[in-house]
């Protein structure tokens, strides 16, 4: 890879990094006071202890200690301070790179006879704990899918494409862009994420608005196990009873390993565009939102920021001086006082892109919307896939942060909002610290949308990972308790998991118990991942 | 019921019948020749044994002849030839009509303790034995769902609407159209079928193509099982672990009894259109319809017949004489000699419609298509409800007749078609018989379509069964081998449940069946469908 070294203790690539400019570490600094920088060890301090014996596996094995230790974790909040602290609860014994199905279900195999527990890792980009290893008596390996890459088969009349599972998002677009196709699947984690990561996250894009999530472009998907290869070959619809794909799709590696998945491409557009709405008010851009989504109309982006993250998103532009004079003066204005600002973007012909504009600023102004232009789509272009690196550059600045992302329907979204923002001030009062929270509605649908949540505050040494605990505990409940899904993309991993009856009940619990144990009689696979297994929450 | 009751030995309701005109015997004549009538037995004749002895239930119950009569079987083949020769194989014990999810709750765990067999019925319109009563050693009741109707909530601001599950199709649209709002989910059945029903089996409505097949209306469901009630609300999108929705969707009363489904509603159109398009061939109009599919373009009804289906639609129209006149006109030209009709449909504001129709006229005549009026569209309109009672008409006038329906990608239609057609033929010549074989695309997805089968042939007294095993049998395989799906939207009942692992391998049907055990652990609800249980195919 031409990007260099994945960074073995945070987000992305080595030498790849974003900083905040001056303007934004004063709005955090008025928000929230500062915190204490989080410092990070350097790798060859972290103490590796020697591999427990394994079994013989088929596939290619890496036991080395540089191997292990970056197989080790995800990039949850908790996983980060581990990885900079050095303080890493567990390691993989090894880790396997398989080049086929048939390969996995041969490893898979020995790990059941061997009761060695088996991690599946894409990307590794889980926020979740969703590849975090857990302290445990048996031995453990990561099944990596990094050798599992590229394109299948192609099937241009019904516009389908089957990718290996381990092929990531720019291999996907590389493989597609030469046939005049795209998936345009987009998670922020697109870089680094992988087909099968999104099929087993149960992933949403930027674009999915457009697009759809990524259980609506999973058209088939093959599913390796110890019993064998599962294939559910692509249907366009069926009623030869319930869709199994979909229980495949948000799994998380508990029902065996996703191999190969069949997804519904398009043509790649011919054009595409962006404008920036200012609203007076967040309920004002929530109704436009919603009238656009349940008008019909044709948009592939939609994001609208609340006010508090519209206010620090203007303090992270640095922007020309006459841009600054004009921004300034716009929410200077007695209007625009408390403006939240909506990011559109369509996709097309150039015609169906200026025709859903049109459509879309008869709703936004029949809001009290105003389009103020096209720069903050180009940014957001330009720059969507580099926020991540954003977090790793707070820890250093001094403070916490993390994220939430839930989904309501339209008539709950404002109880839920303020729900996930009481709970979160409480919590920051209980500690003793401001917290600074940011909103986003993202991903509409025509009966509801997801808010997505990004939470600040000041880092206390010695008490970071309590200062989370507590802030993730209040928002996750407040969630539930407003009827908000427990995640509307990042998925459940272990950090999620123990709340999870709370939304699906005690029936859904026990099926999705009983499908693991029918798939994975052993129960090898992603332990503690998505259902609790009395194992303990996070990397305790 | 203003309507009447309903036909104790066939379609629909008593007083209400369709026939052939003589055009369309002349046809059939022509194709296949014609049977020996199957004539009907008196109801009068019908022996019902006495019932079993039964554990005291919470819920109303009747066990006298007429209604364990009336809730014996469902629609399919096999159970119009019970009924109609008066030899029902089996007969539930008694019917249970429920009036809440926490009485069936209470039924369901007396069912479990006393070992009594429990059958869900919605609308009782499965062709495919999803209804049937099996012969069996245990008692048996049925669970009527016909008091379980009506609107629950709506919620106008997310669009969503909760509906008990004994609603009726006209019973929904009327409960929406109140408030300028409607569901479009519109089966053959919709005059007798069920908002449960529609859930259980994961029907699709004539409109699937606009408004989607019912797993994508259903944003909320509550299942009762012996166990309680479970529960799960309605949400745009979730990552929260596998969408257990969908699980329920299609699961044919196998995890237990839904009791109320909140489904996606959209705003009544102010106006539809609908046109017919010739096309010269079968290909050509294939290919249109996936151009209008994967371009986009908004069309809620599109059903394309073959030229044997075109040719019998024909027969059956009683044109005016100026009409038939244009009509053999232009099927007489060399270029139609083998046309193929393609019903497209749109719905929407005037302008919507008027646009829609136009940019499909674009692709339609750039597939060689020739648009040729609106009477094709005002007759569907009118009478698409009215052609199930033909089956009854065709048994007595000495036709065996069954439908057939699957789904394939875009590009494995073609192969499906011919293997089904050549499949048919064959197990005719085995039999003797002449089989007549029509088709239509219809429910058209990006990726791929359904195609649905009508065969006909004539019908040899005492062979009856015999034929339509021959040729029902070598279909399916055939549609399995060509890799269509087993069945696109009416299930699988008992009918297809041999076939079931075909589809969804080794690994698919031991997942529904840890499912089923973990939700109906007694195993009581609706043996034999969807999951062959060693118990006889069909009603041996």
């Amino acid at each position: 890879m031409a990007r260099g070294e994945r960074r073995w203790n945070g987000w992305g690539f080595e030498g790849e990094s974003v900083s905040l400019p001056a303007t934004a570490v004063r709005w955090l600094e008025a928000r929230v006071g500062r915190g204490a920088p989080l410092s990070a060890v350097p790798e060859t301090t972290v103490t590796v202890p020697p591999p427990r014996p394994l079994p013989p596996f088929s596939s290619a094995v890496a036991s080395d200690a540089a191997t292990r230790l970056r197989h080790a974790c995800g990039q949850s909040f908790l996983d980060l301070l581990a990885l900079r602290s050095g303080d890493v609860a567990a390691f993989p014994d090894a880790v396997l790179f398989p080049t086929s199905a048939e390969a996995i279900v041969a490893d898979l195999g020995r790990a059941a006879e061997a009761g060695v527990a088996v991690v599946v890792r894409g990307g590794g980009t889980s926020v979740v704990g969703g590849v975090s290893l857990q302290r445990s008596d048996r031995p453990s390996v990561v099944l990596s899918l990094d050798r599992l890459r590229g394109l299948v088969a192609l099937d241009p009349v019904s516009r389908l494409a089957t990718f290996r599972a381990g092929t990531t998002g720019p291999e996907v677009e590389a493989a597609l862009a030469g046939e005049k196709l795209r998936l345009g699947h987009e998670p922020q984690s697109f870089e680094l994420s992988t087909v099968g990561g999104w099929v087993a996250t149960r992933s949403a894009g930027q674009r999915s608005t457009g697009v759809g999530k990524i259980e609506e472009l999973v058209a088939g998907v093959e599913l390796a196990g110890a019993g064998g290869v599962w294939r559910l070959p692509p249907q366009p619809a069926s009623a030869a009873g319930p869709e199994l794909r979909r229980l495949v799709v948000g799994s998380e590696g508990r029902l065996g390993v996703i191999t190969a998945v069949t997804l519904r491409v398009r043509p790649l557009p011919q054009h595409e565009n962006g404008v920036t709405v200012l609203f007076p008010t967040w309920e004002e851009g929530m109704a436009a939102c919603r009238a656009i989504l349940q008008g019909g109309l044709p948009v592939e982006v939609v994001r609208l920021s609340d006010e508090e993250e519209t206010s620090f998103g203007q303090s992270l532009l640095e922007l020309s001086m006459p841009a600054r004079v004009v921004s300034r003066w716009l929410l200077s204005r007695r209007r625009f006082r408390r403006a939240c600002a909506l990011l559109l973007g369509w996709a097309g012909s150039a015609e169906e892109v200026a025709e859903a504009e049109s459509r879309c600023a008869t709703v936004w102004r029949a809001h009290s919307g105003l389009g103020v232009g096209r720069s903050g789509w180009r940014r957001w272009r330009a720059e969507r896939f580099r926020h991540p690196y954003l977090r790793d550059h707070l820890l250093e600045a001094g403070w916490g942060v993390d994220t939430l992302e839930t989904a309501a329907t339209w008539s709950g979204l404002a109880a839920l909002y303020a729900s996930v923002r009481r709970a979160l001030a409480a919590a920051g009062e209980a500690l003793g610290v401001p917290v600074a929270v940011l909103c986003h509605l993202s991903h509409a649908y025509r009966d509801g949308a997801s808010l997505y949540f990004t939470f600040l505050w000041p880092l206390e040494p010695g008490r970071e990972r309590e200062q989370w605990q507590q802030c993730k505990g209040a928002a996750t409940r407040a969630i539930l308790e407003a009827r908000g899904t427990l995640s509307h993309h990042h998925g459940v991993g272990c950090l999620h998991a123990p709340y999870l009856e709370r939304e699906v009940g005690r029936q859904g619990l026990a099926v999705l118990r009983a499908t693991a144990a029918a798939l994975d009689p052993a129960g090898c696979l992603n332990r503690g991942v998505l259902l609790a297994d009395g194992e303990p929450e996070g990397r305790e």
